[in-house]
């Protein structure tokens, strides 16, 4: 299983900050050629499932544009300029929740999509969290924090209603990780 | 917590099939008007882990362009003009690992981001299953067939290992099903 050659690329789209698309010619080990392979090129991010000191998860519920409805959400951003995932994840836990958390365990980084690219997800669980200060995240956004027990987080993810891939492997390997860490 | 509205839509990018990019001119619920929208548009798909007969998972190891390394990886693929998420699921499963299963357990609908859209991902878990005829996907990519039990698919999932978003997610998801429902 050798990696696939990148021969060639091209920007066809410059949209903006959050949005890039690169046209490639690629070559398959076998040396299959072809052509006109889609690249989707958008900015890094982090997503952050925080349990509190009390053993709760804390999430958020919130409108996003993309799923087109109300969402129960792990909290997240985008990793900016120089900073590394784990400043980001701990930057935007104090943003968005006004929490601090005793450990951060790194969950992986992920492609979004495995055959266009369109960034990579940093995913974290937050231990032993604590509000030190009120949340102010400045997202378009309005935001409601929830707590939920551990019972209830699963509940909550079975019942599909963390609905973005991202935030469903956050809460997914969260759940997984204090199993096998109990 | 409301809607937000799309007030115009243009598309800016036909790539091909698998890919365009719209530009939206969206409303917020306080009147607020952001002009400058992305918004990506690839297919919808389906990702389903393979539990066999046997209490083992079917996993797949392959070399994705998009992660531009190998990863395990649940079984799936693009959902055809006409095809239900479970069709496609079934006919997936078929291709790709020659497996029909007992049980098709729906495990919800996810934005691939929630943001810019980007796809729809719906996700499964196949119990009872076994293989009926060898796999024929007819992808580009070189593909293993892997067995694993549950506790080394939860260890592969928390090394890492499945590298998409949609696919730890489907990963996360089952185990919880499976954990819920012994």
């Amino acid at each position: 299983m050798k990696p696939w050659k990148t021969l060639q690329r091209e920007t066809v789209l410059h949209f903006n900050r959050y949005l890039a698309v690169e046209r490639h010619t690629v070559q398959l080990p076998d040396g299959q050629v072809i052509e006109n392979w889609p690249w989707v090129i958008v900015p890094p991010f982090v997503d952050v499932l925080l349990i509190m000191e009390d053993g709760r998860a804390l999430c958020l519920r919130q409108y996003k544009y993309g799923v087109g409805q109300v969402s129960l959400s792990t909290m997240g951003g985008m990793i900016d300029p120089g900073e590394t995932p784990e400043q980001a994840a701990r930057r935007e836990m104090l943003e968005e929740t006004g929490c601090e958390a005793a450990q951060l365990v790194p969950l992986g980084k992920y492609a979004v999509d495995a055959n266009r690219g369109a960034g990579e997800a940093h995913l974290f669980l937050a231990l032993g969290a604590r509000q030190v200060q009120p949340p102010n995240s400045g997202d378009l956004e309005e935001q409601e924090i929830v707590f939920l027990s551990l019972e209830e987080l699963r509940d909550s993810l079975l019942r599909g209603e963390f609905r973005m891939t991202s935030w469903s492997a956050t809460v997914g390997l969260a759940l997984a990780y204090l199993q096998a860490h109990r």
